[in-house]
């Protein structure tokens, strides 16, 4: 009997946690779900057959060490400082690995000893990354089996909001992590395009966006992610002329964003002490030059050109231009902005998310230059059972199923862009509706 | 006969050295010189009675003991992160510290043991910070001890070319370390105006300027630095409304420079990796967006909002429109940048250079508010002899001297913010043409 031991039973490990704890009902395995709150993850298991919840610290070495040894198998949910920590735990104690997030350059020096050890170390096999990098190879690889060139990817991808809940004019909440929001861009993004070498600084980002149409869903726009330079060699394609991964967001939510970056309201560099009772117009007129005579909005109007109103309004929906008290005084400008939004961001309990991703490629084929779309759209119940859960814990559920199963049979360090490890997943996502829709143009 | 001790034999040394070298012929003191270059350093001493010059490596702590053992006084011209450990050294040795940098935290931590033993650590004593201070201090003492009121304090500083020199549509070279030049204002700069904390980012910064007039020398324009909300405390302001430190270009110079910042031209957090070959053309376009019908300058027309002749002509005279070879094609952009500017921004034998500071003070008086400019303007002689070197190098010797003479008696840590430090200094200073001068608005 195989031992699945997953680390952190917080929001995002729920689907991973049901089809796990369904999977060892019917099939000659066990899961031990461990977290420092010991309810949460025995509430979450629903007394299923061969499951066990544990109390785990992830502060305490010697504790965590004990639990993986219990294991053949451990998938890592807890913040990603912590995955190249428990990877060397896996590999010291003989243990597979698997994890949604990034493969860090601490993992990969541990390459050659996964390698020898003969173990299975799976990164990056959530959403994004994970569907992302599985649905665009299938494609690319497709192409290259038919002795197609690939002149252009494009690819971007969204946590957003469903059209249905969609009830402030910023078509906008926190469905994910608020604080990588506040921060998301910061950074130079890099690209290529037509062959040319592309570098955009974070406070020229969300205006440079991409315009895209979904079916039914109307218009979304896209910004270039920070290093798109890399996945040339990610995805097999270092003479690629056009690469580049972005971030999708509601149509017109890039140029009220653009608002908070141009005038430093995004900075995590320093702390801000403002006097206690700031209000937020007080917040945003910390950033606007003193005058004898002109108003905050007036100062706004001068800094920012071309404000329009739709803008305007989203900055006065979230009460920057009143006398409403901060939430808090002090702390970085993205901290304090961070608390504003928290405010008036947060899912209600019925509210729907949705994951928008978009591939575009062109391909040269025998006939001439193809441009091929590959959608998906994926709507969520509700505030707990979140599409973006249920994209990040099903592909990690499926390729942990699948490895136990033997239907992938590898080892060493890898993210899920070989076709052994991509083709099962999608195909398996696709019983969940997780699906992606081509069209040629 | 008491030993002074100087740490590098550098460009920004050579007044220092000069003054201090020529008081050993008359008074009862001696000067080592050292430097990894001993011959430099011999240079500089011209073989001047009771000098001498000495080898020293700074990365050799052994031998800078040796060094610092033999000296009463060291004075510290190495590069800003040596001060620290150099002052360690003094201070267990039971040498008197004396720079033109930076007090910092590190030298702050050495505080109560500098008192203890009775030394005299005294650092920002050159030009900004030094000369900036000095001059500040003495008008707020003197209208504190007349029981008036600061309401507003502006104060700016440039290290400019002489009218005279300004032969490129820049009207600016480098005089002083490139590098900074290139970064500077990076970060969010604060400042306080009418009782109102303001917060200007980088990406802003370059268009947030206040202009000045220098009679018969022109225009100039000040941008905030980054911050002068901690000059509250040294300059004993707590209270004060308006408090603002700023740098000063000529006129038009920010508007250019933006391009660059705006662009993200100056951006030292990555690398980039141009082609071999590539020109001033193919890196300015790097950072613009791709267009299949648009030229560079018609691209960079779109981005750059409100793009002028004079701006224009500002980017073409460098270069930028042509397909001339840049001079390093990997490196970051910053370091790209200072390398182009560097071929044609270098101060040629004959050029001189020029100080230039204004202190703006409303002050409240028992006659109303008295508005009192305070200014600065120094020429130097030429590439060598520039004002910078001396305006830098002289307040430090001076107050080398005054110290060995006993004409300051102080112990402990400080900056030269008290009267009994900057009054002799000052005096001295207008021996040199180094003299502030005042006007009543």
């Amino acid at each position: 009997m195989k031992t699945i031991l997953i680390l952190g039973a917080g929001k995002s490990s729920t689907f991973l946690i049901d089809y796990l704890a369904d999977s060892c009902e019917q099939k000659d395995r066990r899961l031990l779900l461990a977290d420092i709150e010991i309810s949460q993850a025995e509430a979450k298991l629903q007394g299923k057959k061969n499951t066990e919840a544990r109390y785990f610290n992830s502060e305490d070495p010697q504790s965590r060490r004990e639990l993986i040894q219990e294991a053949d198998l451990v998938i890592s949910m807890l913040p990603a400082f912590m995955h190249p920590l428990v990877a060397r735990d896996c590999l010291e104690l003989g243990k597979h690995f698997f994890s949604a997030s990034y493969e860090s350059d601490a993992m990969r020096e541990m390459k050659k000893e996964i390698e020898e050890k003969g173990l299975f170390f799976l990164n990056e096999c959530g959403l994004d990354p994970g569907i992302d990098h599985m649905s665009a190879m299938k494609i690319i690889d497709s192409a290259h089996e038919k002795g197609e060139e690939i002149l252009s990817f494009k690819s971007y991808c969204g946590g957003l909001l469903a059209p249905e809940s969609e009830d402030n004019p910023w078509k906008y909440k926190f469905t994910w992590n608020p604080r990588n929001v506040v921060l998301a861009g910061q950074g130079t993004s890099r690209y290529i395009e037509k062959g040319e070498l592309k570098f955009i600084p974070y406070h020229q980002l969300f205006s440079r966006t991409e315009e895209f149409q979904f079916p039914g869903l109307g218009k979304y726009e896209g910004y270039p992610n920070r290093d798109s330079l890399s996945y040339r060699k990610v995805y097999g394609l270092e003479n690629i002329p056009t690469l580049l991964r972005g971030t999708l967001r509601r149509s017109g939510f890039c140029k009220a964003w653009n608002i908070f970056v141009l005038l430093g309201m995004t900075d995590d560099s320093f702390q801000m002490e403002l006097p206690e009772g700031s209000t937020y117009r007080h917040f945003l007129n910390a950033f606007l030059p003193w005058s004898e005579t002109l108003s905050v909005e007036e100062k706004l109007a001068e800094i920012i050109p071309n404000l329009d109103f739709e803008t305007f309004e989203k900055l006065q929906w979230l009460g920057f231009f009143e006398a409403r008290k901060l939430p808090k005084c002090s702390g970085s400008p993205a901290q304090i902005l961070q608390a504003i939004l928290e405010k008036d961001w947060s899912l209600s309990r019925e509210d729907k998310d949705m994951i928008v991703m978009r591939h575009v490629f062109e391909i040269q084929t025998a006939k001439g230059v193809k441009k091929l779309h590959s959608s998906l759209a994926y709507i969520g119940q509700d505030s707990v059972y979140t599409a973006m859960a249920k994209t990040v814990g099903l592909p990690l559920a499926i390729a942990v199923d699948m490895f136990l199963e033997e239907k992938i049979k590898l080892s060493g360090l890898h993210i899920p862009v070989l076709k052994e490890i991509y083709e099962p997943i999608l195909t398996a996502l696709e019983d969940f509706g997780i699906q992606f829709e081509e069209y040629e143009e």
